[in-house]
């Protein structure tokens, strides 16, 4: 059973320490109504950057060797590990190239670029075309390619280092709903969870039409790469990481598939009751527990917000939907 | 000159310490380069209940002798003081009847109601006639009426701390753009700042209809009434309280009133480029950097961010604007 080693998570809090925003933990008294349980939301939306990704970026960035930093990197984004990469490479003194799908969100798009990134837009609309590109671009050139999730210091970082705070600051959790997309902060908060708390209950939320975590629990093996599907939520298109998947398979206790319109009304539900803006991919876990897709859970539950870069245009669609 | 003493500051900080949150301060790129100097936004738009409000019910609520928290307290709020004591009567078990004026933001209304206080929804639009109401309860039940702003300790808990964390977590700013409604936060942030930082700039930024701080400083007397307007920014509406008026007469270098229209779009603004959800009241410090109104700076610069609740109509009529 692959594993997230421990002492990797350890490392990889004392390198973030005081680099980054230990996001709170907030109960949500209309979800702990509508659950029957209390439901609590891990801010993670709050977080520099706008998103989790900046844990992944920050901390494998750190890790360069000296020539590895001067040659720079090349990574592949659909916009949070994009913007992420592109203030590590600003505060580390690193210089990054970003390879976006088209699709990318305009926000995220022009975070990158206020940062100060190298940014090339693809021509393909999904993520997977986009990080072929960005992947032979890296080896042609020699340098570093940073995967955005399917890497062993991504998940510690990504999921290990949220799924710590969460359990410290909210230790009578038992059930924990995840967004999965590469699935680098599932597997790394599905990893440290199950072995900090044995027994208790990982939900990972995708969706519906990109549901790579569902098919590869039903074909046995990672399903790396889909077809690119229109949804606001670029954040969970595409297929899931091999790592993150040996890491989740053994782990997960049940997949929610939410629809663009579920997604919406989640992202709706949030800024009306807790007056703050997420983004499409983070609220599939609040859409979870909307729906009831995240099934009846009987114990104290953590959804996990991971983001809120939305461009506004989109927020606009959002409200008007 | 009336002062707010720093002792005072320091026992609400104490107080305060691990109840609510540390909020961060970030920069805005955009405002920077418009401005051409550095601009930081303190982000007490993330505290709990949503606005600074809470360190001031709190430190006055955490002193009540054992008596008076049995009896409870009446208080009168066009919102954000509001949430803050219903949740600050829960956490200590006092019990609170709190009084609304009818054009009460919906969002802060069932904010109250969801954390189980007493709320007294007046007949009146405005503030002061639903304050005078609220007063002449708490006198005929015996009970303590708790200002929204017009004392020392809420100008120390409400402004002072905040102006303790500014100073330490953006050492360079010596600018202050701060919102002026009761002047609760205003006068117990500049008091702070003038005091640790002698020379620094402090511009009281209020809404054009209802600019009770630049018609105090022409009569030279606290104008502590004010006719009621129709506005989406309650917090800044009605008169200014008399204690922070005499705090701020003396340290105030520049009064900015901003119209409806430009505090829209400083909301639009901050959620397109920050993806933060702020509320119309808190939005004149941006506003007033957006429009030039704040004045020339030439200094590092911090916009004090009050507060995020916006019911979720009102914010559809800001993006549709």
């Amino acid at each position: 059973m692959t594993d997230v080693p421990a002492t990797l998570v350890l490392e990889a809090r004392r390198v973030l320490d005081g680099r980054i925003r230990r996001t709170p933990t907030e109960e949500s008294p209309d979800l702990s109504r509508l659950a029957g349980v209390p439901v609590f939301l891990k801010l993670e939306n709050l977080q520099l950057t706008g998103s989790f990704k900046i844990r992944g970026a920050f901390f494998v960035m750190s890790r360069l060797s000296p020539e590895e930093r001067r040659r720079g990197i090349v990574t592949c984004s659909a916009g949070n590990h994009g913007k992420a990469v592109a203030f590590v490479s600003r505060e580390l003194g690193i210089p990054a190239e970003i390879h976006v799908p088209r699709s990318v969100d305009e926000s995220k798009y022009r975070g990158m670029l206020d940062l100060g990134a190298r940014v090339v837009r693809s021509d393909c609309d999904g993520f997977d075309d986009t990080e072929r590109i960005a992947r032979a671009e890296a080896e042609r050139t020699g340098r570093n390619f940073l995967t955005a999730f399917d890497d062993l210091l991504v998940l510690a970082a990504n999921g290990g280092t949220l799924a710590a705070e969460v359990v410290e600051d909210c230790p009578e959790a038992r059930a924990f709903l995840l967004p999965v997309g590469g699935a680098g902060l599932a597997g790394g908060f599905a990893a440290y969870a199950k072995a900090a708390l044995p027994g208790c209950r990982i939900v990972g939320c995708q969706h519906a039409l990109s549901p790579a975590l569902a098919l590869s629990l039903e074909r046995g093996e990672a399903v790396l790469t889909l077809p690119p599907v229109a949804t606001t939520a670029g954040g969970l298109e595409g297929g899931i990481g091999r790592t993150g998947f040996e890491v989740l398979r053994h782990r997960i206790d049940g997949v929610a598939l939410l629809t663009e319109e579920e997604i919406f009304e989640a992202v709706r539900f949030i800024l009306d009751r807790h007056q703050y803006l997420i983004e499409p991919s983070s609220a599939v876990t609040v859409a979870a527990l909307r729906t009831g897709k995240a099934g009846r859970l009987g114990v104290p539950t953590v959804a996990v917000i991971s983001g809120r870069n939305v461009a506004l245009p989109t927020l606009c669609r959002i409200l008007a939907a």
